[in-house]
């Protein structure tokens, strides 16, 4: 099959794996329809962070196209959403709701596992990782939206959780990529009343708004933090999203969050956790990889109903062969999110 | 009046110190009977933290002396608990339960404000602070127990409740000092089945076990987190305490937490909190001093109905001229906590 190659930092290519077929009883095989490239596929692409040569991309919606023995919860032609972690569902981490340490659980695209980004996946625990999606002749943009449940929008959507958003808070979002915008989205969904957003790119500033953030602050660094605090009286807010990961915005997060309150954080630390600082604030830090296996099924439902159009993010879109441009466009900050159109329904 | 001065790393001395009197219509004078040294009075002693010359101590139940004419809540005669922080109870941070941020509030036995290691205390916001003591004729063990409310388990119970310890599950506690001890309680009161104490001291694990610890765990390092993870089939524990603030115990928590749990830390970190490396694992950090006021009620009734007994971390016991006796026994570890007998009832 055809599919996508991490060959090294800043390689792309389109070339060959070997057609997926289900090699354990627990395996489907599913046909790839859409996928994009996450901001962590983007580390490996500027060489970052490590990655093995071979399949990328962990983040798909696809048609079944054969399953194992075992494999009950999906049957070929199923329309099924992928969370970017395979898991049993039944060790203890997962029965904790920590799909991601999963006893016998993986990643997609890890360079031999396949990955997203390409023709078709052997999906390993396929019973309890896939997540079909029920009726028929769904719009492009509700396809779109499901792809985001892969990920992004799971991520976005941890961020709230973690953060402990509820009815009426004010909160902030750290962060205008497309998992900031994710969390806006999540914190609106989570009836947080006030939602200030951190983002100095109009295009990104409009689809905050469309997510439902009341506030814009669009500085950084410490004149960021002073806005923030000038917006909530001097208090801090509620609930602090921390998505992007880097020291300031670490940092960011770490100032105009209130004494008590928790900061929900899942832009992969590449800065210090300033724990020491916020002890005398008792504020908490929790996050990390988002369960995305555990929040689909709700968040499906709200994508059908037509509630929440978390698609939006996707604003540059190719098809396989041109996922090296997909790369690219956000590497180049040309896009928020790059949407990959594989194959038809 | 008579009080222990801080002259300085090493010093601790008896000497004279203003009578306190009503200075604002919002203050009480409150005889001290019972006070006690706490261990962030030892970093003072030790050098390891600035603590200007002048009053120390911020543990203290005593006797209502006078009231200024806005107290309502505590009359003449009442015997009241002091929180170790005064607090107006009104203020933004105070209604999220953050008494330590309170917008006017303060420490007590800070250099200047009186310190409970002295023969009477000016208390600030006096109706908002004390907690009266309903009963009369308590026993020596209720007063000792009842001391323990105004720090050190207010600080143990703060530990449990920020590392969400709930009923039925299996716990650690890093630290065997009194407020270790007092999170083993702690736990044990909010319905920990299974209660892991990290204790290397014969005399420290009796009362981890007097206090509900079913398993101690006697060494340090790698080996005290091999030895927890074994005891939890290699998962960790559902909630871990961190009561020393040592980069040892801080690393400690972080190896046998299980993931998706949340490691309640009070122990003051002199260390790294190494959140990027429980990222992956989706573990929280949440903590810092407690909001001792907001918790004293409730286990207020659990000591003066003798379902805990936290008292019994006071293992040394002198008078207030012994007060330097009292930071020396700590100081050389021959004391859990000393208890400073500094009037009657």
């Amino acid at each position: 099959m055809k599919a996508a190659i991490f060959n090294g930092p800043g390689s792309i290519e389109i070339g060959e794996r070997p057609d997926p077929r289900v090699e354990h009883p627990t395996d489907a095989v599913v046909r790839v329809v859409m996928a994009c490239v996450c901001g962590s596929d983007l580390w490996y692409y500027r060489g970052e962070s490590e990655h093995a040569i071979g399949s990328i991309g962990h983040e798909f919606i696809g048609v079944v196209e054969d399953v194992g023995a075992d494999v009950s919860s999906v049957a070929v032609g199923d329309l099924v959403v992928a969370p970017f972690i395979f898991s049993d569902m039944s060790c203890p981490h997962c029965r904790h709701g920590s799909t991601i340490s999963c006893a016998v659980g993986g990643s997609f695209g890890n360079g031999t596992i396949d990955g997203g980004q390409g023709e078709a996946v052997r999906v390993p625990l396929a019973s309890s990782t896939l997540v079909k999606v029920s009726g028929s002749g769904h719009s492009d943009a509700t396809l779109k939206s499901l792809l985001t449940l892969s990920d992004v929008m799971s991520t976005g959507h941890h961020a709230a959780v973690s953060a402990g958003v509820k009815s009426g808070d004010t909160v902030a979002v750290v962060g205008d990529g497309a998992v900031g915008l994710s969390a806006v989205l999540a914190a609106k969904r989570l009836g947080a009343e006030r939602i200030i957003a951190l983002s100095r790119h109009a295009d990104r500033q409009r689809i905050a708004r469309d997510f439902g953030a009341t506030d814009i602050v669009d500085s950084r660094g410490e004149e960021a933090n002073q806005a923030v605090l000038d917006l909530t009286a001097g208090i801090g807010v509620d609930a602090t999203m921390e998505c992007v990961g880097t020291q300031q915005s670490i940092d960011t997060a770490a100032a105009i969050a209130r004494p008590g309150s928790t900061i929900g954080i899942v832009g992969v630390p590449h800065g210090i956790v300033p724990f020491d600082a916020t002890f005398f604030r008792n504020i908490a830090w929790r996050g990390g990889p988002a369960p995305a296996r555990i929040y689909i099924p709700e968040l499906l439902d709200d994508v059908l109903e037509n509630r929440i159009n978390p698609g939006l993010v996707l604003d540059f879109e190719t098809d396989l062969d041109g996922t090296p441009t997909a790369y690219a466009a956000m590497d180049d900050r040309l896009a928020i999110k790059s949407l990959i159109r594989v194959g038809s329904l």
